[in-house]
């Protein structure tokens, strides 16, 4: 599908597809007979609910899932506030493609198929302190090329993005979206220093106040403040809301590309779960806002999709243990 | 190895092997040089080296790993503490080996060859309220079993067990090794109810008093309370270390066993990590005395291994990306 008008994007986020309820309901059934105490499982047992109702099947399953990397250029970088020069976002694309970062392993490890997606890396977003990051169109058609990642039959997808800047630009998204001041939603991202988190909360500042009196809707603060990749993000998820292909969220920066979204739309996630909670302060805040407890919380501040990835590989373990285990009466085990 | 006698116990619990500190250095080296900001894969980083240190080389891995139940029963049971009957832990055995339980399929995921030592089920331990649960032969043939189950060249080892009424059990080896009364270690269980959780107090509180002058050594604790499988788990756990095999803690049950070990000496544990923290009350403690943190908390609360294993996936992952990532020279990306 195509994000050709605001009006789509619109009719995405308000017109939400609901879970296979049927299938939820079969798949406790078959729960409260396997061979363990019943809740013994904990969240896993919560995971094999939540997929068998997006997948609309009693035993869930993992054999297509997918991680897609957006990438884009952030105009904001001119006020260095990144730890890297933003050439290192094609040199990290080229490390994708050739197999050598952390994504390429974890996605290996949970058995994920890896797309990279580059938004336009030679065009920056603009500078967001003194004008809108991106205009409609822009907005539009990175929203398209992330719904474009996704189709029917996709046991999951995994979301992650690469973008030198990029975590200034979600402090703004957050921002905008749920209040708060520069400070509340700026962290040291890849690893800057006191002074360089001063430059990004100074930038975050200076953002809010040149759009401070534009609409507050979910399309325009993307285009506001937010960068390619975000805009990408937000259309994949919503694109697999249509489809009902279940969602694993990333980090700071992944969750700040829909914050925009929840804050229009409270609903517009409940076919994400959180992966993990990062090490980025912001984090933690925004989950909170969002309503969804992680599945880890493992100090990573990688972004890439590597924390979700690491989820999935758990998520998988949830799926196999719901699917293969004996029933009590298949076993011939006393129950309680 | 055999632990012919208590001195056996006593050489491995007082004579540790130490981890090859070069292969860690050798580990950090190489991190700091991969494609990602440094410390920006948390824990997983830390996973790497432990592993590294353990295994002896600069990139670890998860190619021979091995998960172990052990199982035995209890003549504590007498007393009505489990919410299932004692037949249940022959039951579950015959589950374990006909690949129908959690743990099959969740070694399966983490891709761990599965073990299940049946120990003397025909024999349940002594009803420690009233004597003690093994004589000494017993134990040590019981941390015999365990040792035997660990060889050489495995690249993890997970234990877990399997025992109706173990937990009760589990709570009188934490009581006798770190002091505390029977409420502050004793739980639910699989799931027995108040009145359930009141006799469990009642048992420990009667087994404290009774073994009240016992020698508080970690070999005469087990003796006194312990079940086979806590032995099995403490011999298994000590030939580990003498073989550098790191190993994955379970949860309440799998810890406890380890209890008087380290009260005993606590440097026992550094070639163990804690794959969990279980939803059973206890278990929380249980690791604060360790100081281990656990790498999930999942509300799991099932034995057999099950938390471990689900952290060994997790484990997997971490080695992946340690093993398979590019260097930034490799990549041709720009470093900070």
């Amino acid at each position: 599908m195509s994000f050709i008008s605001v009006s789509d994007f619109e009719a995405a986020l308000w017109t939400l597809v609901a879970p296979d309820e049927a299938s939820r309901a079969a798949a406790a059934a078959r729960q409260a007979q396997l061979t363990k105490p019943a809740g013994s499982l904990g969240r896993l047992e919560d995971i094999a609910l939540f997929f068998a109702a997006w997948q609309g099947r009693e035993r869930p399953a993992l054999n297509h899932g997918r991680a897609v990397v957006f990438a884009g250029n952030h105009g904001v970088t001119a006020h260095g506030i990144s730890a890297y020069p933003a050439e290192v976002t094609a040199q990290m694309v080229a490390n994708f493609k050739a197999g050598g970062a952390a994504i390429n392993a974890l996605a290996g490890a949970a058995m994920l198929e890896l797309k990279v997606v580059s938004l336009d890396l030679d065009r920056p977003t603009a500078d967001f302190t003194a004008a809108p990051a991106m205009t409609e169109i822009e907005c539009l058609a990175a929203m398209t090329a992330g719904a474009e990642t996704v189709e029917a039959g996709l046991d999951v997808l995994v979301i992650g993005e690469m973008g030198i800047g990029n975590s200034t630009s979600a402090a703004a998204l957050c921002s905008r979206s749920f209040g708060g001041d520069a400070q509340t939603w700026v962290g040291p991202g890849t690893g800057v220093n006191a002074e360089g988190v001063r430059r990004k909360i100074a930038v975050v500042d200076a953002a809010m106040r040149f759009h401070a009196d534009a609409p507050h809707t979910a399309f325009e603060t993307l285009c506001r403040v937010g960068g390619r990749e975000h805009a990408a993000m937000a259309g994949a998820v919503l694109r697999a809301r249509q489809l009902r292909v279940p969602v694993i969220l990333d980090g700071f920066i992944c969750c700040a590309a829909l914050a925009p979204l929840v804050r229009a739309n409270p609903a517009v996630l409940t076919h994400c779960i959180a992966g993990h909670c990062s090490a980025e302060p912001g984090h933690a805040r925004l989950l909170e806002q969002f309503g969804l407890p992680p599945l880890l919380s493992l100090g990573m501040r990688l972004g890439e999709g590597s924390g979700a990835a690491v989820a999935a590989a758990l998520v998988r373990s949830a799926l196999l243990a719901h699917a293969n285990m004996a029933t009590y009466g298949e076993a011939g085990v006393a129950n309680s």
